[in-house]
């Protein structure tokens, strides 16, 4: 192939560009089909690669896995993390906006959810992702907690560290139910009322 | 093989004792090497039958997986959902004598909580299953919350069908994380302080 006619771009600029479309289709055929039941083959023809193209980008369908899941953190971050962590969006509404974002992209919750679950076994490829990342995110989610606690946003009648585990687990798990039943059970509902219940309420518990 | 030297049971029985041993050692099997792991040979193996003795009770992998699953269900309602219902054990004991007895088989609920994930997926053999099982748990956890409810014994500020939606999402989310990280996350105390937040709180919120 020439390169003549191509933009002055650098090749690492071409390199880049080539992995984010990668990245872009991967995790569109993940989510519609599953890690397992997305093809090499059709997420090369999708991005218009031959297979050892793609192989040339991400050496195995594992690597392509990683950068997938990597790339939806790297946005989510972007969009509700970063605001949150810099103080420009309160917690309480970044995570009722993280789970109503949620609810717009289904395939991408489904691929997350089935993955960390299989990924308890030690062997599976995603294992230390998953592990990683459940830690990371209990450290940044405490460290939040445990400012609305001193700020009085939030009950301290509980432990920040129970607080925290508590709101991964119930979004792991009412994505779970909400992907069998997407009529009966409203995430952003069920996710708002439980923020009831962790209003600081009247005067006794107000420390 | 000769069967002179057998007690006098009768040939259902000889067979129901056949299929609850073989759904003992398959329970044992995933559990302990998951789903697919654990090969039918090895089952099969390990109850002392042929692999086509095992067929003949089970046609399937799959049928004796949705039997495997049956069967804790049957257990745990045995000892905890039957004595709920009855109302010999109050809602929230129950629930917390659940979720301790849940951290002494961590086999058998990571294969639960991988299943329940994997089979969001419609073509999944245990699909109809969990959804089915979610359906119902949900139901009659309902009826149990709005008791609890009416009996002032839990918050009215948020409805049951949220509170019943939670608690499930709760048990399934802190599986994941307890099975990654069961020295960082207790179920048992991060569930007590669920049950702290339920907690009807001083004069403005007993309806």
């Amino acid at each position: 192939m020439t390169e003549k006619t191509a933009p002055r771009r650098t090749q690492a600029e071409r390199r880049r560009a080539s992995r984010e479309k990668i990245i872009r289709e991967a995790s569109r055929l993940f989510a519609e089909y599953g890690y397992r039941g997305a093809k090499l083959a059709e997420i090369a023809q999708a991005v218009g690669m031959s297979e050892p193209g793609l192989l040339h980008h991400f050496p195995s369908k594992e690597h392509l896995l990683i950068a997938v899941l990597e790339e939806r953190d790297r946005v989510d971050h972007e969009r509700f993390g970063q605001a949150i962590l810099e103080e420009r969006l309160p917690l309480m509404e970044g995570l009722r906006a993280l789970v109503a974002h949620n609810e717009t992209v289904p395939g991408l919750v489904q691929l997350f959810i089935v993955l960390a679950a299989e990924s308890i076994q030690p062997e599976h490829p995603a294992h230390g992702y998953f592990s990683q990342r459940y830690q990371q995110v209990r450290e940044s989610m405490m460290t939040l907690l445990q400012k609305a606690q001193q700020k009085g946003e939030i009950r301290t009648d509980v432990p920040a560290e129970h607080l925290t585990a508590m709101v991964l687990a119930l979004m792991d798990g009412l994505q779970i139910q909400w992907l069998f039943h997407p009529e009966q059970v409203k995430m952003s509902a069920v996710f708002d009322s439980f923020l009831t219940l962790l209003k600081v309420t009247p005067p006794e518990e107000t420390v």
